[in-house]
């Protein structure tokens, strides 16, 4: 990563200057009867309260309706391990967009630790704070095992939105593409490119969409998944093993012929000869970022859909359709998890605000469209009181 | 501590419904430049920048104005251990009157351990988050060793308020009571009930604004520590060993006799015979909460100056006057720790707000005089400087 410096004229510098966030009141402060009521000794009631019914910290303080957005800085968009103080702006990032899509108090905690048991302990800690946990940014494949373990320990929903956030996005784009090419998404043959963690969810989640596991591919760096493959271990291993029955090998060119559908989420390059072998009315999403796979121009030739992560292309796959809306349905349903219907749900929803329109260049919702949030976060609700993880009240 | 239950008629409850405080965006966020700018791409050259130089952290993200609240909840008000979810009214308390008086960003972290090592190692690993890290309602003896362990590991501010912000209030109530009194701070025989996290800090403050260690007088609940006591390990011993020089034994009524000044930081209760022993022209600070030691009508029968944690009698000694202002001082200069020097400035920041219109019921200022946090700002930024204990810029 070549080192950048702070240059003056650049307008997003001048916006970060401060930081992009902050902490506001909600109650009174300016008299001595304010202060006996939000502090002492007034607050003393509300603590005991709680001390008999710990449930009712959901109600009485702020712990019901906030999220900890958790990095260690590990993965930060495409620029690698940059550490937890140079990851702060994302994070800070991420907490606005909460806010601003879903009316979800959100706040940075950036680990300055990339140890696995560190960090589980560390969120361990720290949850009775929070009402959910959105993991943020950690590398593959650790961010497997720590958010296993966080899910398993802890009473409030916990998300890795770099594979969950993700996967929903693609399948609601997926959907849409598929109704807008009168194809059946059980009927389509999908490649992903990229094994680390979006790679990983992305598959997980379109075979529990409805996608085919046993023709699906995913590739890594060094090619095709199989379970022929000597050098696959946990995560990648347990892909190998779900996807790729007829034990296809070789790389992406082999990976892609005859293949319905391109999902790139790799970082690499994807030469535009490997995209001649595609079916008739293919669909390519080159969501790597800020430099697609392929250029979305280049796959325009070979597919009848394309859909890239960048904000200047059409159809932009975005977390920011997904993460708001599904913590605030599953706040709002007092959920204890987010389970896979949760998931398919938002996926649902964020495919049907735009069902009605599609084209070929709007599979997808504007990551600034207003209904998209509230109608995530009605269907994550719904779907967490069918699947029954939600607390009393 | 009896179970205290929601009263729907106690207007407490209603206000803190939903808890008392949000995270609110500083930047725009409605139109695709918005976003491209305060996140993905634009975020990244920030990111990167901060990744080169991570002191522009400080400058760029909230890291430069926010501070965590954080508690295990093991002493939390006069309500001992209830747990981290039954802290948090508490520490959202706090985290509003940082913003409201002083412009801090503080967010509560209720810890769900009493662990020593796991609090030093949660809180080391959230901190690249934040600006400084303010610990409240931990447990004497653990909060001195958590304080000592963060402050060596820590390149941010640390502050254990629970002792700090009470001393320093306590010597600026105690200067301007013996101006009023025409006394030297340096004459004055002090007593100081309770050798708990306040207790502790209170006679070390003391000490360093003039009070002469060897008359002071510190009880625990066993009576006068000394340097004959067999009982006494640790905090105690070495507070044994700093004061009582003459080698006094005995309770509260032996350490009042002839005694200038009373402080209860104890949270039981002291008899009325026991201040008759005091010298003519006392002061009498009676600091436990809800219910002081002595109450103030009684003790203002003995005493010329009197002085609780109340907000419903005069001289109300609360860590408000402090706690904002020596944050924003110490985040203003970007000072690395807070020095003895700080503390000492922010007495006399506080002290000086009144000093010219000294009545014995008005020796400190009122909790919302809003002259205080500025003033306490400035002076702990000036000793900041002084002291060699700022980042460079």
């Amino acid at each position: 990563m070549p080192a950048v410096t702070v240059d003056p004229l650049d307008p997003v510098f001048d916006l970060h200057r401060g930081g992009k966030m902050a902490v506001t009141s909600t109650v009174p402060l300016t008299s001595r009867e304010d202060l006996a009521r939000a502090y002492t000794p007034g607050v003393a009631r509300v603590c005991q309260a709680i001390a008999a019914d710990p449930d009712l910290a959901d109600v009485y303080t702020w712990a019901g309706r906030s999220v900890a957005v958790v990095t260690d800085g590990s993965a930060v968009l495409g620029l690698g391990d940059i550490g937890p103080r140079a990851a702060l702006p994302v994070m800070e990032g991420k907490a606005i967009l909460f806010k601003q899509f879903a009316g979800v108090d959100a706040v940075p905690i950036c680990l300055d630790t990339t140890d696995v048991d560190a960090i589980v302990a560390t969120v361990t800690a720290l949850a009775p704070s929070f009402g959910g946990i959105n993991l943020e940014d950690i590398a593959a494949p650790r961010c497997f095992e720590i958010e296993r373990r966080l899910d398993a320990a802890l009473p409030i929903p916990v998300f890795h939105d770099d594979q969950h956030g993700t996967a929903i996005v693609v399948l609601a784009a997926l959907r849409n593409a598929a109704a807008l090419l009168s194809r059946k998404v059980r009927e389509l043959r999908v490649v992903v490119s990229g094994a680390g963690a979006a790679g990983h969810a992305v598959t997980r989640m379109l075979i529990a969409g409805g996608v085919p596991a046993e023709t699906m591919v995913v590739l890594d760096s060094r090619g095709i998944l199989s379970a022929g493959r000597g050098d696959l271990t946990g995560a990648k291993a347990a892909l190998a093993a779900a996807t790729n029955a007829a034990g296809r090998t070789g790389g992406v060119v082999e990976a892609l012929r005859g293949a319905d559908v391109l999902i790139g989420v790799s970082g690499g390059t994807i030469a535009e000869e490997a995209l001649r072998g595609m079916a008739d009315g293919a669909v390519v999403f080159a969501m790597a970022n800020p430099h697609p796979e392929v250029h979305p121009d280049v796959a325009a030739r070979h597919a009848a859909v394309v859909a890239t992560g960048r904000s200047d292309f059409p159809n932009q796959i975005n977390n920011v359709l997904a993460f708001p809306g599904v913590f605030r349905g599953a706040l709002d349903a007092r959920a204890t998890r987010i389970t896979d219907g949760m998931k398919l749900a938002a996926a649902e929803a964020i495919a049907a605000v735009v069902a009605d329109a599609l084209t070929a260049d709007a599979i997808v919702p504007s990551p600034l469209d207003p209904r998209v949030a509230p109608a995530v976060a009605a269907a994550v609700a719904a779907a967490a009181r069918q699947d029954d993880v939600c607390r009393a009240r």
